[in-house]
């Protein structure tokens, strides 16, 4: 394996980690607080080990899948670990493990919480908790990518371990620009949130950690009750700012360049359309007699259908006491997902449809045992490895998920609070049901559960295999015992 | 497609229905019980009907899969229906729809009761609920094929819908002897079980009953408080005899012809054994504090792990009250389920352990990308078809799973009722949590939620695919249009 080229983006990651504590620090500036100096003093521990790490170049710039998520999976375990440093350091909170459960939680989106009272944080410390979402929403090596330049053709290793989807579309030819061009449309679509939120007379800061949170699909609020003291106006930007990051980033360059046909040709964000559609019906039907007239209603209802299929997790009412169909249904698209290519988590609903389409052509195959049609989606006919790695793909996320819920039933908490909060954490939601509900929070849990917990938002981020080979003996034989390594082989 | 050897199949069916139905006919003579004269007037019916059927044979024995299929979902069907007559007729179950529940719960050996007192009932309705049990454990399809000739090579077809596991093994190279073989051993097992039940004082209509719902794996017993009220001997004696009857028939095939080294190298059944010793051990850890002393917990602890990975569904203790992990782990077992070839239910050992194996298999994609090492199941390549199909069942098994749970969630029970009655049906085991726990039973439900888990007791008798097609349109269309076959096509 080529370790040099993994410590060299390691390295890399660090020096990136360094520049983004900057921007918490600059919010220390301006509201004047002391605990600033945690976020500079861990920048700059950041900068030098990055800096030492990347003095050494590597010989071999090539790299493989291997090596790719590798790279990937050690990127955001040290991303989360000095990211987790200043909430330690300063004292907001004091425990490392929930530091680390909420770091994690941030970059991967997540966005449950340890914390009952997020009001009382600095806003430096509030920053840096919605910031993180940002840019683990489109991804740390996402942007290495599109800022320094790796080798040609092996960077879509590294892409292909961290973006979310069955499989990954460059947009061009060159990685860089295709990185490029989703951070471009990811900061564009951002901003103009902010705009919409300040035009509502929400103040810069709030719009800002707004927009981050939903940008990335994250959820951590700076107020205790999340959206739920928000007008009507600034809940529906917040609604459609979330639906609109849960959809495929393809379809925005198809927009961007004038295809706006093959835009809303895309049978993925149709089904998508359709599931919300589907699911707020119901539960508008359901909680009518709950809210104060069908625009209460509706409003309600398209919130947390929107927050929970992108997995963002934001909330304007709690959820926990609907009826029990209307529970089933966001417990349903809390494995459901969003768009593939989106910064949402969950299984993705390009999955969903080829799983669903496979169970269709099994079906036709009793009928016409010599039939050799091939599932199609998007127009295209579905490659045999697509939809066996999706196959293998939605097995071994059901095997996590059972073992998470087994591990975290030591705690005597009820089956609903262990079953959600596993799927809150491994879809990357936030909020479950019962005692990790909308207006609860995961810091009932024993160190053993947050860690299983920290593993499942990791493992649900990078979609399941660039984490689990990390666990793979061979792997780490491989990484400390560096062979000399030929081009063309790995 | 040849739509009149499926009448012909159905025929016979109804055929030995009523004969099946002067066992119950018996018991009514000997314990002098008006209520038999429903069995009888049933049986004849089915008589008629089934000499009407059966009249003119039809030119062509060959069959598909599809006509298999069709024909055994069909059977189940009819069977269900005729078998829920006298229950209905004679007043003891007075709603059709529960009646309906109650032979279906029988036939597909679930076990799951809409009764709350079952020592109401006449002793030929407990013999007849008891018998369903243990014909729908082998099979009727395959009990027909034993008993009359049909076609050489098409009755394969048959025993694939009916058979569980994800391959169909033959015996011996004829179907017939096959299933003769395999009625052999299940009647042999059965009788020892009485024997030995009776050894410990239990009458012989209690012994005959216990031993018809343990060989089925059903679970429906005859006491209110199903083995509760037993003295441990016969606790262990179920407990034994549930374990055997959730291993693959194969075993009892190589032991019966003297290879006992290739009965105990079966992959399946050396990780069925390994699963059952590891709940058990921490089940016993979990609950020691619940009972008097190590026996007792052990007593306890083997029945309940027994009774719910065989899918049997009988309880000594009520564990809705034990603690979380403990009824997690019996949770995963149900899902779990027995061995291929078994009469339990659910996905099986065998599946879940190819299932695992593919996650390995992709693990080490990722590191070695040229290997094309397939993977090994009971010494053997898993053929791709297999492993295809198993990855199929998989996803559909969880789609439908996914389905009914939403379907029944138009009842305001709490989640846990709702999921677990759906796994305790789907998975024919009988008894879930909360509302649906072993002191409890399903007439809380409304007769749509009923019917969903109709649906969910015979697609998982039946492995999905086979009840499945029986809802597309194109089954139905051919059904009807007779059209001119030749042998050889389909």
């Amino acid at each position: 394996m080529n370790s040099s080229i993994i410590r060299y983006i390691l390295g890399n990651v660090l020096k990136m980690e360094a520049i983004f504590l900057l921007l918490p620090c600059l919010a220390a500036c301006i509201y004047q607080e002391q605990t600033g100096i945690y976020y500079l003093g861990t920048a700059i521990l950041c900068l030098v080990l990055g800096l030492l790490m990347t003095i050494k170049k590597p010989k071999d710039f090539v790299f493989y899948l291997k090596e790719g998520c590798v790279a990937t999976s050690l990127s955001w375990v040290f991303l989360s670990f000095f990211g987790a440093l200043p909430f330690w350091l300063s004292g907001e909170i004091p425990s490392l493990t929930n530091a680390l459960f909420e770091t994690i939680s941030g970059f991967t989106t997540t966005g449950a919480s340890i914390l009952s009272d997020v009001e009382a944080l600095s806003h430096t410390a509030l920053l840096w908790r919605s910031f993180t979402h940002w840019i683990g929403g489109m991804g740390v090596l996402v942007f290495l990518m599109a800022v320094i330049p790796l080798s040609g053709g092996s960077n879509i290793n590294l892409m292909r371990a961290e973006s979310p989807g069955p499989s990954v579309g460059k947009l061009v030819p060159k990685m860089r620009y295709t990185a490029r061009i989703l951070y471009f449309i990811y900061f564009g679509l951002t901003i103009l949130q902010i705009i919409l939120l300040m035009a509502g007379n929400m103040s810069f800061f709030e719009a800002l950690t707004t927009s981050m949170g939903t940008a990335g699909t994250g959820g951590f609020g700076i107020k205790n009750d999340s959206m739920t003291g928000y007008s009507p106006y600034l809940q529906w930007v917040t609604t459609i700012f979330m639906i609109l990051f849960g959809i495929n980033f393809n379809a925005y360059y198809f927009i961007l360049f004038g295809k706006l046909k093959k835009a809303f040709a895309m049978e993925e964000l149709r089904y998508y359309i359709a599931i919300i559609v589907a699911a707020i019906a119901v539960i508008t039907f359901q909680t009518y007699h709950l809210y104060s007239g069908l625009f209460d209603t509706l409003t309600h209802s398209s919130f947390q259908v929107a927050s929970i299929i992108t997995t963002t997790g934001f909330s304007t009412v709690d959820f926990n006491i609907w009826p029990q169909m209307s529970k089933a249904v966001l417990v349903l698209l809390m494995f459901i997902g969003a768009c593939a290519g989106s910064t949402g988590g969950g299984i993705k609903v390009s999955r969903i449809v080829i799983l669903v389409k496979s169970l269709g052509k099994e079906l036709n195959s009793y009928i016409h045992p010599k039939s050799i049609k091939k599932i199609k989606f998007e127009g295209k006919p579905v490659e045999h490895e697509v939809s066996r790695s999706t196959n293998v793909y939605f097995i071994t996320y059901m095997i996590i998920f059972c073992a998470s819920v087994l591990a975290v039933s030591f705690e005597e908490n009820d089956l609903i609070t262990n079953f959600t909060a596993v799927a809150a954490t491994i879809n990357n939601i936030g909020p479950g049901l019962e005692m990790v509900g909308p207006t609860q929070n995961f810091a009932l849990f024993t160190p053993f559960s947050k860690y299983v917990m920290m593993f499942d938002m990791l493992a649900g981020r990078l979609e399941l295999f660039p984490l689990l080979i990390l666990f793979h003996p061979a792997i780490w034989k491989d990484l400390f015992t560096q062979k000399v390594t030929f081009r063309g082989k790995s």
